[in-house]
């Protein structure tokens, strides 16, 4: 089957060239699943899910059309769910788990899903928590690792971050190979983001390089939603939330003081996803500025005319900036520094506007009063909320049921409402963005009533 | 071209028989919108909105196979969003909004977005607010009507409710276009459920009668989801966080006392989507109940018999019950009986199950203590979450564009991610109800381990 | 000393009869306390709490000097506070916790400071919870006890209502001893309301009769907040923030309907301290009605008709009522029955009053829409709010240096800020409630409104 | 009469140069006050509030005795409350408002209070709110002056901040004697800070001199909670509700990084009750650092010893400073500058202390990953918690009544749980601080375990 996808690039031409749909898999399934009488018991819908059937990528008629592809030739990912036959027998099967990168609301709950799931419907009586991200594997750093019962992760959903603790970077895939062989692990869950995904690639080729049949089954997790071909990534309903009671704060402070500015920075590397959302479920933001739509300062259409002439309609100002946004428009000094997880370190946009828009509006005669929160990691530390908890839940267990079935190399994600298997090589390969010309971008602007141009 | 629709249809057979798709309109768009500009800058992508695209209803591959359909006849929906061209001339058009039935997080939201939208977008200058549901159109209530303007409802969001009030119940659309009329209104929103959608096609009837050219736009409000062909209706998410807190409640109560019982009853009159996701984000439930899936309460596998052996093994146990469920357990006493807005009168299933309950564990030699929580106007009550408030104004600009494009009979939606038009006649024609055999009803047995079958 | 007391009383003729107000002592304290070495470095200020200290009773010079007294007679309790000299050996104690009658919120936080302080701050190795409340001491209930170690318990107050469980009722006291002087219990402390107080006086006196020396320190719990001679009791602040959404709640419906009652039951069988505050937190209420304040139905000056009349100001009206209010209008057919704490059972105003007000409003032409909340459950099962969490550690702590210094018989509390040792006996002598001619009542008829007198 | 003061005061010697306690009278009182009707019917209490009563200031037997004192002189405050005779005629007086300095929870409270108690209670016709502080009064800002009616001031309480807008620093009192002057101001209410009040009592000594009857009453504004002689200032506990969330946020970073270090700077220029009491709410604090207690950083029992130890201990640790402790530690380079109220600026502590323990921790071969949080703004501009909606409700009703009976130059607050007017020059006279030897204090260090002292 040719598989080519659309959803969300700019060109035809780009999709041609993206990864292979295709979910890798171990071997055949054989071994009878512990929930078969469940699923014999389930009636033949549309909703039942067959080994070969595909959820569409195209989700409108023309992109389908101008493919001129027969039907059977539509694109499509492998569904999520149960199986009848699993890989795995859950008697001999060890479990690990292992959450990586930066914290964001729900890693718990994903936690909490994957051991009960695994645990109570398949029966495996080993699930292993490895501590602080990838170090967890490698002996030099000396965690301890950690024994996951139902009993003991009952209540770590009350909190927010990752009782296993999370670290940055890369180590040695064959160290992590190692501590997987050592500790007879063959089904390992990963939670992080492209990073982290691209470090499970790379488990998974030293697992095949020993011809070892481990699946290695990821839940990816970003909390800028900047993983491609999924509706959300989880946590992220918790943290607009969040990130919008930071835009409440500063629109408390800019109307309640003379010439006041309120001035958020938001979360958002390459992807304006929060400082979006936030700023349509918390109307006071007057112009919000993301990674990408690039913008000026100067000129007469640039930013800071833009504030000058909403402190004169308003009295006060609220601007809210990604911090990705507007990296163009900083000092070059710190080209090339990274983070250990291989980003590029941002140049900070959010005390570099605040100057400049005190500069500007000096100038103009006007003495304003800037109050400006970063409020990231009171974004990323608190507990999901009730939509992310149920949210995380599913795709637990359907991370549970991929990697029974012998998936590997894959991430669980939802598309367009439905749950689906993805290869981790297909969401590693670009990233989510704000489409500048797709509806969510257009409600912003109608909701801020600020210029489609800036500058 | 030859629409047939399959999401969510038990079978093909129902579908073939599904109404029409297309969105009817009054007439040609001829003149320009105030967005024009802004459209023309939009670059064409595949997110750009046509006037002919469609979104499609299928999402596997294998329904789409099942037809045999060429690509070109995939049945689809209207996408929302703005058009070049727009029907009403802006400087000549007077608005309407209603909002009709019980509450549900986001009325005021929708309401100020729609008044946004048509005075800073399209520079509609009269928007007239109907007060407490059609009641609000027949003279004989004396309700008065409500000028709303941007600055008038800038802050009606932080509270719940409707500003607007509402009723249950119809008027004679007559009286309705009476009023209409004598407003010169020419674009009506109405914000209500499958009843008051009911209402709006025969004001459109009524209206078309008498050659007017009123544009009938609804957005559908229900706090069970229960409202077909789109992904959630809005409101829902803060719905059943509110609820997951008074499972919370009980099960708080239930832990702290010997041989205790929680027992909440949620909203769900014939659909327990409310119960399902709350039970998912609150994994203190026993057992889920809902109308969808018949069960027994007497016999070894019955609910009393699971609930004693829950007491034994947990000391404690959690019941929720969608407030339609197992209504045929239910003595016939007060069969026939409806409310002003033409629904069945349900029985009173919490306190029963209460009783029958309590009945059983003394009749087994244990004593317990039930703690019965009906929270339904704590939860509709409430003010939107953020969620919630972001949807809310991007279903109120939709539902603008569309009015102002010429649509009528329709609401709007969101399709699997996609914001749509949908016939008013599609969403009155059945009910979106959780699957039985569907992953969501999958994931509620998963997280409480209560039986596939009860009884 | 001669010891009267004042605050809160009506007349001074019943300050006369009044309990004595020395505290309690087992017997001479000799050991040095772990503390001594933090309590040497202190500097003795006016906060240094000296064996023979007194917090004065009395708060204004009228009632000073309407006793004649010379100062050094003026009525005053014991401090709290640690003490150099302790009566109990750390290493040789073993402490007992127990928490008896309804849920409220702060419980898990004063259990959770008793087993720090106890462990940390004294050493002392052994602290035993008791489950279920006095149910737990006897043999025949077969309930389980629980070693309580900090580990344990350091995350139970993320969660409302209690780990230990309760109960309601009174058990045998000679069992209770027998179980105590079994498990070499020394020091016991004893959570719950004027009952569980009543019942721990008799556990004092049954472990004297047997020279038994072990300590019975109580912490006073009632949401209502009915406990003479403290400020506010723990948690009712967080139950009036709670009470406080559900007004919200009912205005929100009631606003929202065409002639729209909201009527609201809250907790308080004889003090109307919940109904009073969360009417000043949250200013919708047009009456509040409490045990203390009677009022007539019928007549133009009783409720029906204030009603009535708010119906035509307001358009909608919002009842506030304490559980325990109009009981004199309530038909008599209950009268005599008792719950297992031995409390008189209220008969129920809520519902009594909304078909009243529902029959006397038809009467006179108008349907109102009225919606009924009893919170009762959703209010007492809540988690600590910040206040209260800070307040139950300071409760706690000082309990604990109370019975380590011998005290028994007694309850910590705070007066007028200060945190203070008051004899149980005092504690049941009488109940606190909203003094019908204080300023808390004064501010209550100036938030909603309402006369003076009803009826 | 002979008045002394001791609450909280470390020296008996600093009591005696104490200001005079009489809080001052514009002239006799001789109008009936429109709540006389209410008073009448009122029974004379224990409650009720004449003219001469007095709230003793002092509140422990010890101080009362040391003072040698008749009864008749002891020290005391005059209650709040209406009286019967009120000085200004409701008809011909005109109340302003004006709210200055930093924001506070619960100031549109406050607003709403006097505007509604003042014209339903008084019928007082016209109140005028002035715009951004002091700087409203005063020609050449240009500010607005808004009409405050019952309506206007309906919705204001569901948002923090201040509707009137606020700003820092003195504006000259003849200024605003001209301005109040010229609007026929007699009433005047102030809500503010120290500076605020010294301001006030510049007004007052201005319109004396003209011979103007105005009263002026403070409602003394302090997130700081450094207002001596008032139990806890408005908006103090939804303050520190919201630090506590910055320090569970920091302590869920810290426990899920390796070698994790939060960090969180909270308000208190001179006075760390925030600090204390976040930490007593959220127990998650390893240490609390406040201007009232001196630490040292270096040597074996400073700061960054303990911080070391604790992560051997812990695997990470929380450190919660106060913005005004540590200043002795910082280098010398800003001393002597001042914001516009004339404070002065204060050194930042919370990046030096990061710094600092950054390089302790990598000198000792560990590597720290440092989580630093400064929330003020998310702090102060937060809504009143429900608590604090209650208690500026009748701070606000209480100011009115003092107002209206021709008091001037005090404040209303609340000691030892009972309304008292104090006249502003005490209030100036000195801040309240922790003690370092009182109970809160102690509380913190058991609930920490950190040292008493700390280098």
């Amino acid at each position: 089957m040719t598989i080519v996808n659309s959803v969300g690039l700019p060109t035809v031409a780009s999709v041609v060239s993206a990864p292979d749909l295709t979910v890798r898999t171990l071997g055949t399934a054989r071994i009878n699943s512990p929930l078969s009488g469940m699923l014999d018991a389930w009636k033949t819908t549309e909703h039942y899910v067959s080994e070969h059937d595909r959820v569409l990528l195209d989700d409108t008629l023309s992109t389908a059309v101008s493919r001129g592809l027969p039907v059977a030739e539509l694109p499509g990912l492998e569904p999520c769910g149960p199986r009848r036959k699993i890989f795995f027998d859950p008697s001999k099967t060890r479990a690990g788990i292992v959450t990586c990168g930066g914290l964001c609301p729900g890693l718990n709950d994903v936690i909490r899903g994957l051991v009960r799931s695994l645990t109570h419907q398949y029966g495996v009586r080993r699930v292993t928590g490895f501590r602080n991200g990838y170090q967890g594997f490698v002996a030099s750093y000396a965690h301890d690792i950690v024994e996951l019962t139902p009993n003991r992760v009952a209540d770590i959903t009350v909190e927010g971050g990752t009782v296993l603790g999370t670290s940055r970077g890369h180590q040695d895939p064959e160290d992590i190979v190692d501590c997987l062989e050592r500790l007879n692990i063959n089904v390992l869950f990963v939670i992080g983001g492209d990073g982290t995904m691209r470090g499970a690639m790379r488990i998974v080729a030293a697992a095949a390089a020993r011809e070892l049949r481990i699946s290695v089954v990821g839940i990816p997790k970003t909390i800028d939603n900047d993983i491609p071909y999924i509706d959300q990534s989880f946590g992220f309903q918790t943290a607009f939330a969040q990130a919008a009671e930071s835009i409440r704060a500063v629109n408390t402070e800019a109307k309640s003081t003379p010439h006041g500015i309120g001035l958020v920075k938001l979360m958002g590397r390459h992807s304006g996803f929060i400082a979006a959302y936030a700023a349509l479920a918390n109307h006071d933001a007057d112009v919000v500025l993301i990674p990408e739509v690039p913008f000026e300062l100067d000129g007469p259409d640039g930013l800071l005319a833009y504030v000058h002439r909403r402190m004169h309609e308003r009295g006060h100002t609220v601007v809210v900036v990604a911090e990705g946004a507007g990296q163009d428009l900083l000092a070059d000094g710190q080209a090339g520094s990274t983070d250990p997880s291989g980003n590029t370190r941002l140049r900070d946009i959010g005390p570099y506007l605040g100057t400049r828009i005190d500069e500007y509006l000096r100038a103009a005669g006007m003495v304003p009063s800037i109050r400006y929160i970063d409020p990231s990691y009171a974004i990323r530390s608190v507990p999901a909320n009730a939509y992310d908890k149920a949210y995380c839940l599913r795709l637990a267990y359907n991370a549970v049921h991929a990697a029974m079935a012998g998936r590997t190399a894959m991430v669980v994600g939802r598309l367009r409402r439905r749950f689906v298997h993805i290869p981790m090589a297909l969401v590693v390969s670009r990233r989510n963005q704000v489409d500048p010309h797709g509806d969510l971008w257009m409600s912003v602007l109608e909701a801020t009533g600020q210029p489609m141009r800036m500058g």
